[in-house]
């Protein structure tokens, strides 16, 4: 970060014409911004909605409500335009592209679909690993890929989002593991268990977990639990943070992705906003332990980049009024007195 | 309310390719639009930003840290678009219109200035009334008058916001008298003052409340403590929910007009949407107790109807994804088996 600037940048927010601190949170992510782009005059550019789906060779042990069919249709979904992140992309003028990072099914092409399958679907987690080094090596760079490919063509913000029946329990392992916290503690209720349901789902994870005793470190946990799809997230997520571009953080799968990047290269951090926090309780916790600010806190659990998309106005709001704003000299109207005005 | 709707409502909502639950508030706001609106299939039409504008006789006492000329110069702000409130409605497609609810000065003419001032500014409320109850009436028939202009072209939701050096000392007045409780749980920093300016607002609002003992009437307080531009502002919400329109409530003196409303008629607030709490302390004091659930929490106090502005991209998702998603059907996406999936 470019921390020279800050001076800069918070005499520049500060002419604008409101009272100082008057935007709240909103100054303090125009001051990230700047200090991301090297600039006292950030801009978004070309940010653009990935959506990384891949399956879960535990999806069939219960983990889910839903059968894992629901992947690929999901996807298909996706690409005919009728799922939430459509809809609230949309809204927010942002493409979505859909990254096949691993469907246990072949996918028909599509101009929004990009196939970068590692494999179909991980290996069940509950007898083996769920990827191998190099295949959790192989999802990095291909995330690093796609980031690549948007930053040529002008991009400098992601908005990371996924689709994979089984995802949250990856991403509870995951976070148990790299937190060290109780696995208990990690296991939200996902696409929504009924309290049998979500009893199940703890115990299957539970023996999960006991099948890969001690991993503490980020590639053996993607190895462990998988999936493609996560792996795929925090490999574009260390690209784009190293390009100095955004990367707004959607929800419990997506934190899970930016646990396993900033235990990677803890300076990622540096480049992420956390859109939200998320209906699903251990969603806190570990936007919490990253440390992150969640800008909006509405119960939101879907996934897929919702929570990101719905939060896109909000970051965009923070560069716009920085921009666009007039200063009080320019629009003429007279600063503080600093002394309360005498009768 | 059309509560006979909640069930075709709910069904709806529940259709779509997600998670029963998983969009959060956002279903709630969605459920909420469709009983505002009569029907299973809500729409936004039309939907403005309006900054009811007013000057305060006390405001020369020291309350506000900003001398009163801010008011016309911030008027002329929002007319050449330069303000806070222009950039965040401009970036969510909002028209922005001011109206002249009681500046101290003569304005200018504009195209979107609407001229319906009261009186020029009001009376110093440390020596008198600030309005006469015929004031306060004409503010509320006037407010009452700019929401049936709009609606007649098809508005269906308004932003209201605020501009007046002094008028969170109003909104502090008319809070404390209308919840009963103590003015010194209800004076906010307002547009910023230091530990010696705060503490002076507090003296000169425990003096002018003492010049007024015992109003607990809504009416009342407008007359005692102003502002034109609040009383402007309670007319225009109760005309809005008198239409079934939306009213998206902003911060801490929107509130306070909010709170003059619902006392004038309480089922304004089965129309009303709090879009945010803000930074100002007793804000979030006034939206718990009109039981408002705010939608964002990022430490705004600008007014302006900012935070309304922000907010309206949630309140435009809401009824997006009512509108626009697919169902589980129409997707071809299989739903939750209730039953988990055995092995």
């Amino acid at each position: 970060l470019a921390h020279d600037l800050t001076t800069a940048l918070q005499a520049r927010i500060d002419a604008k014409t409101k009272p100082p601190g008057s935007l709240g949170r909103l100054e303090d992510l125009a001051l990230r911004l700047g200090l991301m782009q090297g600039t006292t005059r950030p801009v978004l550019t070309a940010p653009a909605v990935l959506v990384f789906a891949g399956d879960h060779g535990f999806a069939r042990d219960g983990v889910s409500p839903f059968p894992p069919e629901v992947t690929p249709q999901m996807v298909a979904n996706f690409l005919a335009g009728g799922a939430g992140i459509n809809v609230f992309a949309r809204l927010a003028g942002l493409p979505v592209k859909v990254i096949d990072a691993g469907v246990a099914v072949d996918l028909p092409p599509h101009p929004d679909l990009i196939d970068l399958k590692v494999r179909h679907g991980t290996r069940n987690a509950l007898q083996e690993t769920a990827l191998t080094p190099d295949e959790v090596a192989l999802c990095l760079d291909r995330g690093g890929q796609v980031v690549a490919d948007l930053a040529a063509r002008g991009c400098n913000a992601i908005l990371p989002g996924e689709m994979g029946i089984g995802n949250s329990s990856a991403a509870a392992l995951i976070t148990s593991a790299l937190l060290d916290i109780p696995l208990a503690d990690c296991v939200g209720i996902g696409a929504g268990h009924d309290p049998a349901g979500h009893a199940r789902k703890r115990e299957i994870l539970a023996r999960v977990q006991a099948r890969h005793p001690g991993v503490r470190d980020p590639l053996e946990a993607l190895a462990a639990f998988g999936g493609c799809e996560i792996a795929m997230m925090a490999g574009a997520m260390l690209a784009a943070a190293s390009r100095r571009m955004l990367v707004l953080v959607d929800g419990i799968i997506a934190t899970s992705a930016a646990l396993v990047a900033a235990r990677l290269a803890p300076a990622m951090l540096d480049y992420a906003v956390f859109a939200h926090v998320s209906g699903d309780g251990p969603h806190r916790l570990a936007v919490e332990a990253l440390g992150g600010r969640p800008l909006l806190d509405l119960g939101l659990r879907l996934g897929e980049g919702t929570g990101a998309a719905l939060a896109w106005p909000l970051v965009r709001a923070a560069a716009g009024f920085l921009e666009e704003m007039a200063t009080f000299e320019a629009a003429g109207v007279s600063e503080r007195t600093g002394v309360a005005p005498q009768p």
